[in-house]
């Protein structure tokens, strides 16, 4: 395993295109050029269909596609991560515009392109304070319900384009019924052209590649072949829309869609819209950077690179910045394309870049030829993409695990579903740490004894082990803080209260890795208490840090017994019988 | 020490009037009724006192002294404990109906009585539900930065009576700002009588007592004596306004106090006022239960008697209760007061309903005669209380032991003077628990060897011990959930990257209370990697609990290592030489 070379100069930390452009070479490239063809290929459809996903111009989809990737390729640290708009962030920031009630498409353009500068201003200062930690709050229960949740709304927002009618909402409920009582607009020919193409793409997927192979071609062709089949969809309902005149008869098209380079583009500076925005825009950026990172660390253990996620952070908020500023929305690091993307054969970040290229090209080319695009068929292929995501075994794994895990997962999927993203992902998160802090707060407090023959202690309940009548051992399972602290007291009380002869209580602080201001209180209270009833008090085990901090305190002059390094010396001197 | 006898019946449960009424005899109830004199004397100017601080009519707070003792006494748990208007809980209602933007005095009257219900129906259902221990998320730190900054907040609102202008504000730079700014508005006579009631109470509190007893009388008596001290203050400075017409020359006097019973008042169920309230009342149900618990835990410890935290929240919910239907606010138990009540004897909840009977006469036969109390007197009674509430000393005690819990100190008593009391207190526990999040999200991990000539295994840079160079056994001093297992996971593998001889990594469990489902997976991930790189990965010392939930996953079947009872288990067993 080895960490790319990124310390060769303090600059280099922050442009990791410094460390690998020096040995970039004519096989990389031509490596990075192949791998780029395919994603374009990919991205074309799939940045339409985001795009319209958020509830944007088609265009805006291929602008994030462009510029996001040369930065990403300057500041990524990431070998093969690809960078764009994804079905999620895509979902989430159409919440966030939903919010705003705008009707004026510039108006719902700009707010995009905010979104965007935000979450990249946001993703940039948290990469510059090496807060990228701040990601792990988001525990992998909560992120695997947020994903199927969001696949499940994602593709169920999508039916409309199918049926070609109209329908809005942001949970599931409100989707669902929507759909329902617009039902009897539907359009035959969409609904009918609509399913064949996610007929079709299904079928791609799953059987095409086998086929290929079957006839003869080679698993590397016969995989670009099913890559190809999105392609091969549009262009195939593009020509019946436009040869049958389909789009007279009520088929939704996608239209006009602008030739050129992306526009330069300046995000607002309005604090009201701001402050509307923030919010969204930090949740965006956290569930974007999870994404990536995740993304990214599978596909570098795989060439046992590692990447810096603190670099991540900076790489996707330039991405994001530079969205912001060519006519983009929101991006981040795609799963299903990065992980084309290393198949393909991406050897550094550069890949990013010859995408982009391609890209620009279909902008400045293709775009005349969109024009009849159902969207019934980006609807299709969104649809198909994101019931990948969708995974209902995170339920039984972690009920099967651990019912806490269980619950935030349910939770999770339930108020995504139920209230839509934003809510779901917060709801996640502070379910997590609230579950977090209940579990700690009632910590497991064991009662242990001898093992016989060793100088080793275990759970009385669990082991045959030797104990004292005039000696109680408890070991305490859970570092003492504040929401814990009083839970210890009550629970030692309890246990001497009805039991006579106890002379000595000793609380063995193996697993206490830390005792707050909070807690040292009441410990002291606790010694004070125990004196009080003739019964002394002592720690064993007690670990380095806390000692460091006991020692700070008049705790050690006022405890009424000793503390011990080991358990085992406190058994010894305390057993003996003048102790009793 | 025992347990107050509850268990008698299952109705005896939740009213502990059943347990202590049976016993009930007359020595009790003559120390119960001479501790009621003494805390009724103390409690009539207190209650007008803090009812204006809670900008209400005064005669609001002799209310709030009556039916919610009786309620007390049938429902309470604690022996001593005096409820009843506090400073700290009269301050956050001013703050919560300053929040409502409201000027007719009814209105105001009406959303206090609502604020005491919404807060008692939370206090019962908290009750109801076993919840006391969400209480012990307020840190003890935070308690005592946020009493401390209410302390300051309170004598600075208090100025105002003393200059005898008018001020407002929540937050110590606004009450400030707006006593300058009317300054020049001051009354001279105002300032004089506000100075000298304030220098002779603080006198009182000082020097009272044993000039008393220098005088020949009893402690006891001295004690009462000095307790009348406020009275006094309060029957001259009555006396001075009526003779010499002050009224006339600008000194403001509480006016017409309305003589009687309490009215039968019902809140408001507006559902508008009832979520403008509800943050509000939930703030106030958990300082108050916080304020009261620690109070009755002091007491009932002084006796050998403990308290029963849940029943305390039923108590305190029914006074609550019973305060909104009788003209009240909100009230909790009072530390002062019930320090007195116990001081002068208190046997039983029975004296709090005797002090009920003392305020009640006062309200019947006592109010015509307050029409001429000045403000200034009643302000200098509540400046004396609250600053022995004024302790900075706990600054010094957290910088001296822990500078996060310094942190959470400082940061509450800046909030809270800077923004108010809600914003304080709540900033205070959230300020506590993402402190301890960040604390354990990147845990303590030592690296351990042998203490020779023992089983026992320390840290290789606290202690002098045996290591092998092909094995390397870690401790990790916390539990490992989601926001700590990647930490743990770099760490791991940046100790193992750069060290070539090693073939062993042994994580010693013994601190590890739980693994979640999100640090499994990156366990599993760990003992992949490191099986890629030819390392094996043992645990030893895991928990019984931890064990449990192992072996429901699949983890223990890919491990490449083994799972040892105890860490001289591997040690003995990896440090053999055919194990390198």
């Amino acid at each position: 395993m080895t960490l790319p070379n990124l310390s060769n100069s303090p600059l280099a930390n922050y442009l990791p295109i410094l460390s690998w452009s020096r040995t970039y070479n004519r096989d990389m490239a031509t490596s990075d050029a192949i791998a780029a063809v395919i994603v374009t290929i990919m991205l074309i459809p799939q940045s339409l269909a985001y795009a319209l996903l958020a509830g944007l111009p088609a265009e805006m989809g291929l602008y994030a596609s462009i510029l996001p990737l040369v930065a990403y390729a300057i500041f990524g640290s990431s070998r093969a991560l690809a960078v764009g708009p994804v079905a999620v962030v895509s979902l989430m920031t159409a919440a966030a515009i939903g919010n705003l009630g705008l009707t004026d498409p510039a108006a719902i353009a700009l707010a995009a392109g905010t979104l965007a500068f935000i979450s990249g201003v946001i993703l940039l200062l948290m990469g510059v304070l090496k807060l990228g930690f701040l990601a792990n709050f988001l525990s992998h229960p909560v992120i695997a319900g947020f994903i199927t949740a969001s696949g499940i709304l994602i593709a169920t927002s999508q039916l409309k384009h199918i049926f070609g009618i109209d329908a809005h909402g942001h949970s599931l409920i409100s989707l669902l019924g929507s759909l329902f009582a617009h039902l009897g607009e539907a359009n035959g020919i969409t609904l009918w052209m609509g399913m064949a193409t996610t007929g079709f793409l299904f079928w791609v997927r799953k059987g095409l590649k086998p086929l290929l192979i079957s006839k003869g071609l080679t698993p590397r062709l016969a995989d670009i072949g099913a890559k190809a089949g999105p392609v091969a969809a549009v262009a195939v309902t593009i020509l019946l829309t436009w040869g049958l005149g389909l789009d007279q008869k009520g088929v939704k098209i996608v239209g006009e869609v602008p030739m050129g380079m992306p526009p330069a583009t300046m995000p607002s500076f309005s604090p009201a819209l701001w402050s509307q925005l923030f919010m969204s825009a930090v949740l965006i950026s956290i569930i974007g950077f999870v994404e990536s990172v995740s993304v990214a660390q599978t596909l570098a253990a795989k060439k046992r690179q590692r990447i810096v996620p603190d670099q991540e952070l900076v790489g996707l908020g330039a991405s994001n910045v530079a969205s912001a500023l060519s006519g983009g929305y929101p991006v981040t690091g795609g799963f299903a394309r990065s992980v084309v993307n290393f198949d393909a054969g991406a050897e550094t970040p550069a890949a990013g870049a010859f995408t982009a290229i391609g890209i620009l090209l279909a902008a400045l080319l293709l775009t005349p030829l969109l024009y009849f695009l159902p969207k019934a068929t980006l609807a299709a292929t969104i649809i198909v993409a994101v019931l990948s995501l969708v995974d209902f075994s995170i339920l039984k794994k972690a009920w099967g695990y651990s019912k806490i895990d269980f619950a935030a997962v349910a939770a999770t999927i339930l108020l995504t579903l139920g209230l839509g993203v934003e809510m779901g992902v917060s709801a996640g998160v502070i379910i997590s740490i609230a579950l977090h802090l209940y579990k700690t707060s009632r910590p497991h407090v064991a009662e242990v004894g001898l093992v016989p023959n060793t100088q080793h202690f275990r759970n009385i309940l669990r082991h045959k082990v030797e104990t004292r009548p005039h000696l109680v051992t408890l070991r305490v399972d859970e570092s003492l803080y504040f929401a814990n602290a009083r839970f210890l007291e009550d629970y030692v009380l309890d246990r001497v209260t009805c039991d006579e002869p106890i002379k000595h209580v000793v609380l063995q602080f193996t697993a206490v890795n830390e005792v707050d201001m909070s807690a040292l209180e009441t410990v002291e209270e606790l010694n004070r208490r125990l004196g009080e009833m003739g019964i002394s008090l002592h720690l064993s085990e007690v670990k380095g840090p806390v000692m460091d901090r006991l020692k700070r305190s008049h705790f050690l002059d006022e405890l009424t017994g000793e503390i011990f390094l080991a358990q085992w010396d406190a058994w010894d001197k305390l057993s003996r019988p003048g102790a009793a």
